[in-house]
């Protein structure tokens, strides 16, 4: 009897669309670990939004998920998607349109775009069922699929550590290494927007006219190498930029010697935030630094903050997008790995992934855009 | 008519007592740069009061001043001690009894005892005027001279980190490399007053049985080793011992290897703080810690934390020798180099100097002892 009723409503599932999500069911190498996986969705249940895939970048922090690398992470499942396997669903990022919405869900509505509030949704899927309150709704009006795609790891990381650490005023300067990363050039621009001045430092190149053009034309009030910053006389060039004005909050993306440098150049009583280790090094302070100037070290961790203050996120998301629709804001540039929308298929899904994960390992931001 | 009142003046003041002081007039090797001078001291100002050495110990902060190499030091001049060239007095700690008060001084009388409130008072003198704002009355009962000589600093310091960065509660733990250092037998005991659960790193010596005993009889909870700390299944003890409590504080006085293990111990958002690095290493940090674990790193310099909260040295300080009077409390073995009160000579009161300033690098806390 309770056999057949359980019968009865498995049939009454309707299978409104299937589905293609990248998923990895042990940690390894990326390209080698995940695989193409294909899924039936249900309807949306009441609280629940049907969402399509537009865009999703491949990041450090998926990339690290897949190694097992990462300290949070999706749990291995076989009820999510129906798989034989538990897997986990690849991604973090991106930008999903609604198609349909359970009968609760109030404030979002098929057409609107949705990013993921938090970590760990797996956005490397073209369909998928999430709780309404799991997703941001955006209004898409004059944005981009890479400008929403992106919008919330590295410019909300820049927005919330240019906020909380230190009270900065119109005039105030901060410092930063990784100055041509993602965080980097977003805290040029809202540094620029907010009336902050910064000093960004980046890595020596053979095209390091073009590229501090570049970050000048974003915004940048100073643009120097890191050989120029770890050069005394060529760093005592910071003295007078500032003017006397202490810099009182610097940015650390790298580690090793570019961190202990950046600290340095830190007024007594500033404070570094970490919120990367690109070097793969660690983060070294001459004793000095802390007993005689005062300096103060934090971590800066999206992931954690926003589990801790959820309202923020979508605060921070909504004024950037704010500024991207006004022009005043321009996205890191991605590569962009094309999928046809409309019969996507297996193969499709799957090369353009692929392709992403071995670019992501030659450099450049990679993303999937559907459509 | 001007000058022979000058004069007048001149003459009117008494000096009242010839002194001693322990004084440089460049940077250097402290034993090849302090000299004695010998100076007269006139009767105290209304505003002053007249004090004559009891006690003052030869502090590492004392040696970095005559080095050159402190960021904070006394101005050399020819006024305070008459001398025909500009000299600063060493010293900044130490315990002198009042002899005479200015007519507008109240709160303190001859016979009390007085301690610096600042830094760069100059104790390594036998008599001095000072004001009597630059001074902490302490009621003598009860204390001994090295009580009193040596509280201003290290137990200070403990007692101020102690309750100024975390907030902690009976049960709670810290843990802190230099267990056996000044400040670090200091939080061990306050620890124990205070219902602190502590963990102490020393060197690995080869009486570690002896001291682990002598600094848990202080109230030390676990003592281990900085070889213990750095292996991974040794240290994994400390979750045992914690019993899941999280380890929120720790106190650096090493930095290198030992701050980085020290750092590892802390729960998630824990604060570590740097007061020393006895290494002469810098204080290194994984990325991770800062990111993932939410590690803040601080610095705490007593000098500067008494400019700005004057109030709390005198707060922390009667507390503490309270706690020297009713026997809870057992100040650090330092190394007495007595003079006889009465008749000091030169060649006493150098020679007392200069042995204790041979003994410091020799190792060992030494204090010179009038009386």
């Amino acid at each position: 009897m309770i056999r057949s009723i359980h019968r009865t409503l498995f049939i009454s599932k309707r299978y409104a669309s299937s589905g293609r999500a990248i998923v990895y069911s042990s940690y390894g190498n990326p390209i080698e670990t995940v695989k193409l996986i294909r899924y039936e969705v249900p309807e949306p249940a009441n609280d629940q939004v049907q969402v399509k895939l537009l865009a999703a970048p491949i990041n450090p922090a998926d990339i690290n998920q897949i190694e097992g690398v990462y300290p949070s992470r999706p749990e291995m499942t076989t009820d999510e998607l129906g798989s034989s396997e538990p897997v986990a669903v690849g991604g973090n990022e991106g930008v999903f349109q609604v198609v349909k919405v359970g009968k609760d869900v109030t404030g979002i509505k098929p057409g609107d775009w949705t990013i993921p509030l938090g970590s760990n949704l797996g956005t490397w899927r073209t369909v998928g069922n999430f709780a309404a309150d799991a997703l941001i709704a955006i209004d898409p009006f004059g944005l981009s699929k890479v400008q929403a795609a992106t919008v919330s790891v590295n410019p909300t990381t820049a927005f919330m550590m240019l906020s909380q650490f230190v009270k900065l005023q119109a005039g105030d300067w901060f410092i930063q290494n990784a100055g041509n990363s993602g965080v980097g050039r977003a805290a040029i621009q809202l540094g620029r927007l907010w009336g902050l001045n910064s000093i960004s430092v980046v890595r020596d190149r053979p095209d390091i006219e073009e590229l501090t053009k570049e970050l000048a034309d974003l915004g940048a009030t100073h643009v120097m190498t890191e050989s120029q910053l770890s050069n005394r006389s060529q760093a005592a060039a910071i003295k007078q930029w500032t003017a006397g004005v202490p810099v009182r909050l610097g940015f650390n993306g790298v580690g090793g010697p570019s961190s202990t440098n950046i600290a340095r150049q830190l007024a007594n009583g500033g404070h570094l935030v970490t919120y990367g280790g690109m070097s793969k090094q660690p983060v070294t302070f001459p004793t000095s630094l802390f007993i005689f100037k005062n300096i103060t070290a934090h971590g800066f961790w999206l992931s954690r903050h926003i589990e801790q203050h959820a309202g923020e996120k979508e605060a921070a998301v909504q004024a950037i997008l704010k500024l991207y629709r006004s022009g005043q804001f321009t996205a890191t540039r991605v590569i962009e790995h094309i999928i046809e929308d409309g019969q996507i298929t297996d193969e499709q899904f799957e090369g353009a992934f692929k392709r992403a994960l071995k670019g992501y390992f030659e450099g450049g931001k990679h993303l999937i855009v559907v459509g």
